[in-house]
């Protein structure tokens, strides 16, 4: 099996690399200290230490419910499971569904299809646009498939966010075939401007909604959720136990009692939308002044930049950078037959300013001898 | 798929149940103000929260690397790859494995079966008996599945341990076949007079030697980690990748800490056997006084006594119990075919003395009733 691109990069890269590759947070806004104080309290004692519930700790499950529910999709605990991040959500489902065939959106999230792959899923590969994924292809594909793995708040890698319109037609289309979604959502919280509607909350009965801390609290503490009817979520708890019988049992209490004051989660994560926001805004102010060949569509949230910069094969221009200390990840690496060969995808979130405006520097050097060179072999 | 009876019925047991069902630890022995005072220090900043790498912290692989070498078995940090628990470890290798069949014991560790049935390996049971495998069985039989688990150190469910001449039996078919051994080893630390010499010592390139922080540490950290020669662990490393990216970083940077002063952890592993060894005599004691007609072998480690019953269905007998308030694991659960009918598992680590004593009390007044009514009916 083909490891992922980046992180086999991300084991490679030295503290000098400046890296807008991976998906990763900026450690400077994570929670430490309040997370410091949670674990202390839960460590007060010996209960956060034993075996624990496959299912996940049923006050964590019960706050996450409630999250929900207070959002308007209504939920209960035993709709909820804790899983090991959402990736490992996106293993049991896949793994329990290997039967079908899934439609996925073009680019997708290279970790999410390598599980596929893994789980002998065959992949219909639906093109995503700006305002979400092309629904008249969708629906096709979905007909056949009848399983759907989308992203569609701030995409990975575009972050491209669907319109309310694109996100009613997909659940219609759901709703008519029969068949199942699987609504990956890690950076639903990043929005700049106003939370997106899940697909889910109009089928609730047909879909799997992904949920994980890693991206608003700390990777680290690899929780994830699965929000799903009981009747689906039932025969995957199975999988989950023989896995690996249940989830980190002190994240889960340190996590439960870091929610118990809940303006403490919704604060941090007002902070965490600020300040995304404004270093988006640095790197769209960075990009369009040093490398004004690069077009794109700008995030609404998220982690990511995607767009085109003509004239290159990005994954060539990769490994020029890489030699001058810069990353980021070819588009070739989130599509199945290598297409997006011009493509780029930037994380704003993990670089500081001065990183962005020298690293972003160097790829606009590079790119423009690279382009020069093409001239002269012409 | 079969959820695990264990874990099904522990999630229904009440705060009054006596439990000797699960292989749970003695939380009363958790050393949580040592992990308090790590993870204090680990939150002190931002580090332990970040994205990690799949393989394993690195710091803490050299720590079981160490403690490997220094036991006698050569092996480096490249040699190790940290696991959410054993039990993800079986499966990432199982599951890698899948296209052969597997060699196990009878009666085995029922998470195990579980895993190989869902990585559709044809499991092959020999006879488990209290010196260990029967080893001409066994050669007959991996001659054929080229991929052994066993448990040989205080196996679960029969807390039987391997002689030295079975080890070396053993070693020898597997390099005489060719072939990989997956050797458990959980409760290898947890010995009452001395440490056994693993299998995987003697065939260190045709090894997965499994280790678990779970038993002698704390279950809900969910840390384990697999011993194997670098071109084993290179395939399945991209496996793990695929599941959850990499296991709980906080936890790793914990344990990291927590291990930095060594006589620290051996001084607690020394406590945990002493106390176990105690809490195994007790347990022994009472089932003499209390139910004479259980048979058993005195284990030399871990957490279970494993015998027989005669004259009555171990799983009729747990129904009355349960209505009792006391709990243990039929052995038909531990076999592939339903074998066992009159075998029973009783984990002597978990409950106090107290309950021991009222619980055995309970299982012999049910036994003795149900002896009865058996010969009022004949």
């Amino acid at each position: 099996m083909k490891r992922s691109f980046i992180r086999e990069i991300l084991e490679h890269t030295t503290n000098d690399t400046i890296s807008f590759a991976g998906g990763l947070p900026d450690e400077k806004l994570f929670p430490y200290l309040d997370l410091r104080e949670s674990a202390y309290h839960v460590l007060g004692d010996t209960k956060s230490l034993q075996y624990s519930t496959t299912q996940g700790y049923l006050p964590l499950r019960n706050k996450i419910a409630h999250l929900y529910t207070e959002e308007g999709f209504k939920t209960t605990a035993e709709e909820i499971m804790i899983t090991s991040g959402a990736q490992q959500a996106l293993d049991i489902i896949s793994r329990y569904h290997h039967h079908e065939g899934i439609t996925i959106e073009a680019p997708s999230y290279l970790g999410a299809m390598n599980l596929f792959d893994l789980n002998h899923l065959v992949q219909e590969a639906v093109a995503l646009h700006n305002d979400g994924i092309d629904t008249e292809a969708f629906d096709k594909s979905f007909a056949r498939t009848k399983l759907a793995y989308l992203i569609p708040d701030f995409q990975n890698p575009t972050g491209y966010t669907y319109t309310q319109e694109k996100r009613k037609s997909i659940a219609e289309s759901i709703k008519k075939h029969g068949g199942i979604l699987i609504e990956d959502a890690p950076y639903s919280e990043l929005y700049f401007k106003e939370k997106n509607q899940s697909i889910s909350m109009h089928i609730p009965k047909q879909s799997f909604h992904l949920g994980s801390f890693s991206k608003v609290l700390a990777p680290s503490l690899r929780l994830g959720w699965i929000r799903a009817d009981k009747r689906l979520l039932e025969p995957i708890i199975a999988y989950k136990e023989a896995m690996d019988l249940h989830s980190n049992g002190l994240s889960q209490y340190i996590l439960d009692h870091y929610f118990t004051e809940l303006h403490r989660y919704k604060s941090h994560t007002k902070l965490l939308r600020k300040m995304y926001g404004k270093k988006m805004q640095v790197f769209k102010n960075y990009l369009d002044e040093l490398l004004p060949e690069f077009t794109y569509s700008i995030p609404q949230g998220g982690m990511f930049i995607y767009g085109k910069l003509p004239g290159i094969d990005s994954a060539i221009l990769l490994k020029s950078c890489l030699e001058n200390g810069v990353l980021f990840v070819p588009g070739s690496e989130f599509y199945r037959e290598g297409e997006g060969k011009n493509e780029i995808r930037f994380n704003f979130t993990n670089a500081s300013s001065k990183e962005v405006y020298r690293g972003l520097k160097i790829i606009a050097e590079v790119y423009k001898e690279m382009i020069e060179e093409i001239k002269d072999a012409a």
